[in-house]
């Protein structure tokens, strides 16, 4: 079994981004060699999600929107998370909609996609330095 | 290390509908093989889900209305993914709830399964084809 | 490849708790001498969840009221479910948004996390006795 392991590293400009890693992601299953498996990818913060969806902008407006609505940051004292000095509680519960990690398939050497389907990086606190981990084991 | 990828096809009648194929699943890991390991499910399309839950017609009822509720399929035009022509701006809001996957132990040759644990494929933009990829690894 | 699992119990005095298990997987991943592969831990029943958060008390009390605005648990009549005798039904809906599973890197023979990620069983239909699947896969 071989395994191969590395890190990503984002500083997003912006509290909340969407960043499409699909590119980076596959050229580390080129790197690790690995022609059947399963790749891991996971944000390592808490407020931050690695998902999958369309690399749509009016999609990513509507996760915007959508996630406000669900978990909204303001006003921050509605948290009792944010009474230890944070103000990022509704990034802990955005992330949880969106999830933590993503599982993918690796078949022939490649991830094994549907047609749509790219990896996100999901930003909910940013605008300082966070990593994901991509975990790829198999034969 | 083994590994074993086959495909699921769906065709829905309705728009939206719950699907049981642990049956189908079952049948794919003894196919493979495998008495050790991990079983992937994921649907292949953004807007459809797997998830793992009861097999009970309330309950589904129960899923329907508070899906429904947290991301309306109507007025289609407050989503600005749906200015792109689509109607399903809320499928993909719908299947991020449900989640695209699960990962599933095999031990000794069988999903190693609580009493009540059930694989189900989410459509939440049907009446077309779409699949689902099942990826099982181990010895 | 190596493979290990177990089974971990949990019996909460409370209806909805959340419980801190980090140290029982870690013991897990040592016990099972795995040093580059993946540990999957997931809640066996379907009104529960393992899920990767802060273990931050306030943060935890942010959660449960979340989750009784997404998902009420009374009037239990409000939900389908309920009506086979079941006052279950937002536990399976909770326990959807907070996911079933994660999927954890181990990497140099120690689960491969970020500075604050912790893994917890989220319990909404406690006070009876309950299982966690640990399955560890590698080399």
């Amino acid at each position: 079994m071989k395994s191969y392991t590395e890190h990503l590293w984002f500083n997003t400009r912006k509290r909340r981004e969407l960043v499409n890693i699909t590119p980076k992601v596959e050229e580390l299953v080129r790197k690790s060699g690995v022609k059947e498996g399963l790749c891991l990818v996971n944000a390592m913060h808490i407020t931050a999600s690695v998902f999958i969806n369309d690399d749509e902008s009016g999609l990513h407006d509507d996760f915007e929107k959508w996630l406000e609505g669900l978990a909204p940051h303001e006003p921050i004292s509605q948290y009792m998370h944010n009474r230890t000095g944070e103000d990022n509680a509704d990034g802990h519960l955005k992330r949880t909609i969106m999830g933590r990690e993503v599982v993918v398939a690796i078949t022939k050497g490649r991830l094994d996609f549907g047609p749509w389907e790219r990896i996100f990086y999901g930003e909910f606190d940013g605008r300082r330095r966070k990593r994901v981990l991509v975990k790829i084991i198999g034969e």
